[in-house]
């Protein structure tokens, strides 16, 4: 790197720089001030590690950037809650280039804009690997968080948007390169690959499921049926899982038999959809789906019902079986546990 | 390592159980959320990076968790605030044990119940080295937060305690193993490693300061010089210092000889002590050194002077020549930029 920290810092600062509503003290200080205001605050952080979450071949500094923010800012929507700071450290080999972590911090910004929060401190390091973690603070009325031990016997399971398309783009990315081309040259490669690099904080959708009386709620960063099965544990309860209503995505299902998957499969056990994975008694259903698809535009699915105990998937056929909660594990050895 | 994700979650958990004031939803969900009191809250963020912040020869797990809370802690202090809630992120190797994580998170729990704030979430990862990222929220009275940039022309330089112990502790680390035994087995030995691997946070004299009039506050991270200089950009000032006036670690005085090293310049260019660094008019200096005394045993000594411009230091026979803001800079190809 050819800036010193102090260097690197007041050039990210000018990145940032402007008037943030209710920052007492920004970046460049020892620690951040914000004002606390009345109702409870939501704290989360996520890491993500250069060789494990991402290769710097695979994503652009922005995307990057713009992802670290909205990973975290995802598990504050889950809550039903909106972000409103963000603290993010980094570290960097000393011979990455200050403009690819600026370009980092672009990213960050602009998802920053985006979600309305503001980047409000951080700390900047040396290693070995990239190293990108964020903590975001957020706010939601007091008692009105939607955890993941809520759901109920009886109550339907949903999810919003359709599943599988980032893991598609992760298989995308890990092919030959002159496959991987051949597939950026379709609307679905690019899709996926889009997926994968730009995922979406579902904030408002969360809210508003929030609203409409979900019982228990998380987001969907690690694979439906492992998400899913944490839900069920955290709540002491069990799910029955209809294979067919899983709404996968159309680019990976239409980029399936390219990339030799099983578009099910991938939509069923593949991580970083970022949708929002919630359980809501059936006679709220009906109005959650409506003001989602007139408010933003999503679509609402419901997957399955919460049951006593036990995780089933019921297949095409109507078979039952065991769901085996696959997914992404960050301690797994193997780079790819998806496929 | 042994455990999966999930087992190594709910380990965690179990560790750090109980309940917590404030905390309405702790770890094992999508995020923390915690009652929002009056006031302003405190937001600081730091990560610890294997072979660049510590090696896992020189430094127990407990004590790393131990100080990965501490010198987030400490940035809190340095605003005169109190630590509320810390989140914290970790990376590790995949043969790196539970055992050694578990002690890690011992630490972590183990500062929360010392400076009396809760760890309320976080997230582990896999990675190449060891990172440990936490982030800490505090809170202080509106407006009552100490920046860095409010120091004046005519202020007196103050810091807490005493300067070079861990820098010390460091270079001893470094040492060939006969002579870092034969160290060990001397009073001196023992008190600078204890400086490098348990640093304090000073909450209470933060405080204090801040109660006192103090006009500018920083803790003492990467040392004297470049942190002094640090807070003179920031106030738009500069400084005077008074060699002779340094508080030089006993300890460092006493070991310096054998670890040949000069006492003056650890104390001077050495990062980790973790004391805090203050400008405070001449008139509240004798009180706020006599509460510092009294509440906490701990001495605040005058080491210079805040002047219009300028960064000098005056050598015991009275010689002035520029201060050199030489420190520990994280994006430095050495290891060692303090020796």
């Amino acid at each position: 790197m050819e800036l010193s920290e102090d260097q690197l810092i007041e050039a990210i600062a000018r990145v940032l720089s402007g008037d943030e509503p209710g920052v007492v003290v920004g970046l460049g200080d020892d620690a951040a001030v914000v004002e606390a205001g009345a109702g409870e605050q939501i704290l989360t952080t996520d890491l993500l590690v250069e060789g494990v979450h991402f290769d710097r071949g695979s994503i652009s500094a922005h995307d990057l950037g713009k992802k670290s923010i909205t990973v975290n800012v995802s598990d504050v929507a889950a809550m039903g809650g909106s972000p409103r700071y963000a603290l993010v450290s980094i570290a960097v080999e000393p011979d990455v280039a200050a403009s690819w972590v600026m370009e980092l911090y672009g990213g960050m910004r602009d998802a920053c804009a985006e979600y309305a929060l503001s980047l409000v401190g951080g700390d900047t390091n040396r290693a070995d690997q990239i190293v990108v973690s964020v903590a975001v603070v957020g706010e939601v009325a007091a008692g009105r968080a939607v955890r993941r031990s809520g759901a109920q016997p009886g109550d339907l399971i949903v999810v919003t948007g359709s599943l599988g398309a980032a893991a598609g783009g992760f298989v995308l990315s890990r092919q030959h390169p002159s496959k991987a081309a051949a597939a950026l040259s379709e609307p679905w490669g690019r899709e996926l690959i889009e997926a994968l690099a730009r995922p979406v904080a579902r904030v408002g959708e969360g809210q508003t499921l929030a609203q409409a009386g979900a019982t228990a709620m998380m987001d969907l960063s690690d694979g439906l049926a492992i998400d899913l099965s944490r839900l069920c544990r955290a709540s002491g309860v069990g799910a029955r899982v209809d294979l067919a209503a899983i709404p996968v995505s159309e680019a990976l299902r239409g980029g399936a038999p390219s990339l030799g998957v099983d578009a099910l499969e991938l939509a069923l056990g593949g991580g970083e959809d970022y949708e929002l994975l919630a359980t809501i008694d059936a006679t709220n259903v009906a109005l959650a789906r409506r003001e989602l698809n007139a408010r933003f535009g999503v679509p609402l699915t419901e997957v399955g019902v919460v049951v006593d105990e036990g995780l089933v998937v019921l297949d095409v056929d109507g078979n039952e079986s065991p769901l085996e909660p696959k997914g992404w594990d960050h301690f797994a050895r193997e780079k790819d546990p998806r496929s």
